[in-house]
């Protein structure tokens, strides 16, 4: 199979530039005590999560979900739920997942909690399921989203943990995602040592309180290089980096574009425009529009549905049938539209990678 | 199966409502002579698509892509794909629908044209199908997307087509994209009609040269009651109408909000925000962020790919635990990130229904 057969939009992914990004991410953390915990929502694909854990340096994987969690339950055995779970139904999903790996590592599944609600209810599960629950208070260190706001907070549900038998508290969680997006260097760094300094304070607090608190967790692909050299951060969590988009390479990090969107020239009704059939159903326009790769002046002025409208140089000569590939302005939510990338080695492509963990994965089974 | 126990998030739908809406754009178009032509791509689910056609006054079903016509195909036999098609796969996989189709009526799928290239490749296709396929040139009435430019380009293209035996003229098509949105009514109405008047005008040319033209097809949600009524437009292309989304509810149209995304609060770590689970990889923000729906002073502050942040009022009752119910604001891709709708009645989940063509259906036996 030829790039030119694959029906298109598409999601083609380039093997060697992804080992490279994988590779260069490992060699980051192969020294230090801080160890990489990769975000498998970035992308949702065990083919590639694969391939960072036999990369080395990995505590293990992240993911934002119990569906991608259930997921990678098959060939890792240290999964962090960076995210509240909430529900009988979800926590018990945990539980099942924690019992089936039991025996592999001392605690399997780990899952941040930031409410009395959050703690009950993985303690329910996890004693109905004879299994034992790993769990990370989540501290909220300037993003204002979830996580717990003070440190004497912190302690509360942290000694709350500790009164049920089936969690085990390994530590604290803190993702500085405000500080991710910030374009200036020494903003960034200061931003991201200011939020690591106020996680690693309530490490202290537990641990001062007698405590146990293995784990300082945090980060991503904009802060990798300054959170992970905090000392007391223990690990980083950071996905885009495998396969980039424009945000990240505007934020400057060194790592190489490795996935595009394919489309297809579908109409050129003016000299000075084209249209392609890949609108933001194949390429999220939530962090703004992709950006069109190879084709000198060409750019994007409107990502409808179904439709890439693309402003010309007049004297281009791109016509209708011609491919044109999209760098994506956010990997996640792109990713997470597809079913597969398809896998490519200059034209040939090589492999299909199933995105198995697009969606949601428990509402398949109702099709 | 009661509402509780759907496993969050995911998309809920109000059969009742849902089918309130269908009946009420039937209605509409009864005693006219144009028709309605229900736009498949707003929610890719044959179950609805089925009732659409059950409640009379269609045409046949419109799609946005082959990979939709396809799957219509099963229970539709009139399908126009408003949209350009290029490529042989593509075109051939038309062909082959319509050949499958053929003998129930004169010609079971037309495509939209603006190009000599996409009149030759379809038409190559029809031929090594031996099969027909019918076409509308499509004319840009002013959204500056798809669409020949001019009434004498799109004469050079009906006679390109008439000399191609696979090919059936059947007409013309454009759509005003760029009216559906604007809020003011008058000005909607004007912007339609001047729009439609050059549509119909570029109809009238064909006839005057002796050309087929037997379809004039247009319109949307936001202007079926006006395109739908100027003298020689044949069908109107509506979707949205079906479900609603915030976006068509400030345009003011007569529809009612027919399905939600149901989230889970996860955490409320303040007492003016809370945090649910249905964040932009379950309700798109292409037009906004999503309204939430029956929570007094409630408003989504941050919509990020797993995180809703809503703002609440510090005494709001809302709890770890609860369940929201969202407005999404763009209907089209936000159903394309589910697999199913839970349809319900009151409290109770009273059937699932696939969303058979989400995504890309033809990458899917890749998986």
């Amino acid at each position: 199979m030829r790039l030119s057969d694959i029906s298109t939009p598409a999601l083609v992914l380039d093997r060697a530039a992804l080992d490279r990004n994988i590779r260069r991410m490992a060699a980051f953390f192969a020294d230090g005590p801080c160890r990489l915990r990769p975000h498998f929502k970035a992308h949702k694909t065990p083919a590639i999560a694969r391939r960072q854990l036999a990369a080395g340096s990995c505590s293990g994987l992240t993911c934002a979900t119990v569906g991608e969690a259930e997921i990678v339950s098959a060939f890792c055995d240290d999964i962090l739920i960076a995210n509240e779970v909430i529900g009988a139904d979800r926590c018990g999903r945990v539980a099942a997942v924690a019992r089936a790996l039991r025996g592999r590592r001392g605690v399997a599944v780990t899952v941040a909690v930031d409410s009395p609600t959050g703690i009950d209810q993985l303690a329910a599960a996890a004693r109905a399921a004879d299994s034992v629950i790993g769990v990370l208070v989540d501290v909220d260190v300037g993003q204002n989203r979830c996580g717990v706001t003070s440190a004497d907070a912190a302690l509360d549900l942290a000694r709350r943990a500790m009164t049920h038998d089936g969690l085990a508290l390994r530590g604290v969680m803190g993702y500085e995602g405000h500080v991710q997006p910030i374009r200036e260097r020494t903003s960034r760094e200061e931003a991201a040592r200011q939020a690591m300094t106020a996680l690693v304070a309530v490490a202290g607090r537990l641990r001062g309180a007698g405590l146990p608190c293995d784990i300082v967790s945090a980060g991503g692909t904009g802060t990798f290089d300054v959170s992970g050299r905090v000392s007391g951060v223990t690990e980083i969590q950071a996905g885009s980096y495998a396969l980039m988009d424009t945000d990240y390479d505007g934020v400057g990090v060194p790592f190489e574009q490795a996935f595009w969107v394919l489309g297809t020239v579908v109409s050129r009704p003016a000299a000075d425009r084209c249209v392609a059939d890949c609108g933001h159903k194949s390429a999220t326009k939530d962090h703004g529009v992709p950006v069109v790769h190879g084709v000198p002046g060409a750019t994007i002025t409107a990502l409808n549905d179904e439709h890439a409208v693309i402003a010309l140089p007049v004297d281009s000569q791109l016509r209708v049938g011609d491919r044109v590939r999209l760098v994506p302005s956010h990997v996640d939510p792109t990713a997470n539209l597809h079913d597969v990338f398809f896998v490519i080695d200059g034209d040939a492509v090589v492999e299909t990678w199933p995105i198995e963990a697009r969606g949601y994965p428990e509402h398949r089974a109702r099709r």
